[in-house]
C-alpha cells in the first residue's frame, strides 16, 4: 500500500498490515478520520486502581475504552482487534524498567491483563487546523513538546504523580478559539490546562520539554498547554509494576471509531 | 431546624443532622443548589468490574465519585463525610436479598468496602422546572415513574442487565428543549434514551411502572425517557454480591458539589 492508500484504508485493514509487519512506522494520518488511541496494558491487579486514576484525571487520561480481562479485543473501539499485533511498536516494561521494544506481545501477555485505550490529541488538532489555528508541530514536521508540570494528578492507589502536558504556540485570541472548540472534545484532554506563563505551572524552560522536540513561537503567541496521554504512561511507570505494557509514541492503536463521535 | 432551615443548610449542617439522627426522611429540596447522589456501597472484589460498568453506561450509571478502598469520605464531594451515617436511610442486600432498612452502617460497614456516587436526575430537573418545562410527578407530588426497558446495559463481568428509565411527560417542543438541556448535564444522566414511542424500548405500560409511580398526560404531550439511577442498584442486586448497601430511594447522599458545577 502507498502512504495515499494507508489515508484511505479502513482502520481494519491498517491494523491487519500492521499485525503482518507490512506497516512498522508512525501512524500519524493513518485510516483518516477514524480515532487513533494510546495503549497501557497491566496485569489485573493493577486495573482497578488504573481505571479509577483515569476516572479521576480525565483531562490527562481520558479512558476511550477498556478490555474485558485477558481479552484482546474492544468491544466498542475495536471488535475484531488484537491487541498483542495490531500496535506496529510495543514498549515493554518491568519494575519500571524498559525492557524491550517488540512489534508483537503475543509472548509476554498473559491470560490476566487488561488493555486500556486512551484518548489522543490528534483528534482535536484536526479540528483546529480546520478552523486555522496553527499547529506548529505540525508545520515544523516534528513531536509535540510535551513538560512535566507541579501539578498532581488526583492519586488512586499506587497511581500518584504530576501530570504532563503537551503545548502549541497561537495568539490569544486563537486560544480562545481553540479553548471553544476543545471543550466538545472533552475524551481527547478537553480544554486547555493552562494558557500563558509556563512558571504558574512549574515548567521552566520552554526550549528544552521533557518529552518530544521544542517549537518556534512568532510575534504575540502564547504558549496553550493541554493535558497529555503521557500522564498515565509516566504515572503507571512511576508505580513501578512488574510488567507495564505500552504503545510506542507515534505508533498508536487506530480504533473503528470515528474522530466525528467524539465530540459533543 | 425547620424545612425552611434544612433549604439553606450547608450540606455539612444537613449531613451532620442526618448522622446525629435529627433528620430521618426525605432529603428533597434540602442544602438547595447542591448536588444529591444516589449510593452503592460494594465489597472491593466487586469494585473493578462496577467502576467498569459506570464507565461504560453513563447514561444509566454516571459516576460523580469513589472512595478509596475501607474510607468513609470523598475527596472530591464529601472530604468530611462518612458514608456509614450520613444517608438517613440506607438498604442492605445479602445475596441479593433485602435483609435490613437500617439508619446507620457502622454494624456492616467493613475495611474492604468502595462507595460510588452516582449522579441522579434532581439536578437537571431544577434546570429544566428553571427554563419553563413542566415536570409532572413534582407537580402532582410523588416519585417519578421508572420503567425497565429492553435495552441491554453494556455489561462488565458479572454486571449485566437491562436500562431502567425514567419518564418525563411534556409537549414535542419542550422534548427538544429538555434535550438542548441536558446534553450539558452529561453526569446527571444527560440526553433522554429516548422520545415518544414506549414500546420501541420494551415498555408496553406507562399506567403500571415497575417503580415510583404513574404520572397524568396532557393533550399534545408524549413520554420523555431518561436513563435512570435505579440501573446501577437493579444491575448490582441481580449480580447478587454478597454484601451490597445501598440508600433508600429519596434518601439521598447531599454532596459539597453545587449543581452549577455539573454544566458543562
Amino acid at each position: 500500500m502507498t502512504v495515499q492508500d494507508y489515508q484511505n484504508a479502513t482502520p481494519k485493514e491498517i491494523r491487519d498490515a500492521i499485525a503482518k509487519g507490512e506497516i512498522t512506522g508512525h501512524t500519524s494520518g493513518m485510516a483518516k478520520g477514524y480515532i487513533q488511541a494510546n495503549v497501557v496494558i497491566l496485569p489485573e491487579k493493577y486495573a482497578y486502581d488504573f481505571l479509577k486514576f483515569c476516572f479521576k484525571n480525565p483531562k490527562t487520561c481520558p479512558l476511550l475504552d477498556v478490555s474485558e480481562v485477558g481479552e484482546k479485543h474492544f468491544t466498542k473501539y475495536g471488535r475484531e482487534s488484537d491487541i498483542t499485533q495490531d500496535v506496529s511498536l510495543y514498549r515493554v516494561y518491568r519494575d519500571g524498567e524498559l525492557v524491550e521494544t517488540p512489534t508483537d506481545i503475543g509472548h509476554v501477555f498473559t491470560e490476566d491483563m487488561v488493555s486500556f485505550l486512551i484518548g489522543c490529541s490528534f483528534t482535536f488538532e484536526h479540528a483546529l487546523l480546520e478552523t486555522g489555528i496553527p499547529i506548529r508541530h505540525i508545520e515544523e514536521g516534528h513531536n509535540v513538546p510535551m513538560y512535566i508540570t507541579n501539578i498532581p494528578a488526583e492519586p488512586s492507589g499506587r497511581f500518584d504523580g504530576n501530570i504532563t502536558v503537551s503545548m502549541r504556540p497561537m495568539t490569544m485570541a486563537e486560544a480562545i478559539k481553540a479553548t471553544e472548540i476543545t471543550t466538545h472534545f472533552k475524551n481527547v484532554h478537553g480544554t486547555p490546562i493552562h494558557i500563558g506563563d509556563p512558571k504558574a505551572i512549574g515548567v521552566t524552560d520552554l526550549e528544552n520539554p521533557d518529552f518530544g522536540e521544542p517549537v518556534q513561537f512568532k510575534p504575540g503567541e502564547v504558549p496553550v498547554f493541554w493535558g497529555c496521554g503521557v500522564t498515565p504512561q509516566s504515572v503507571a511507570l512511576d508505580a513501578k509494576p512488574e510488567l507495564i505494557i505500552t504503545h510506542a509514541p507515534g505508533h498508536m492503536f487506530i480504533t473503528d471509531v470515528k474522530d466525528s463521535e467524539l465530540s459533543d
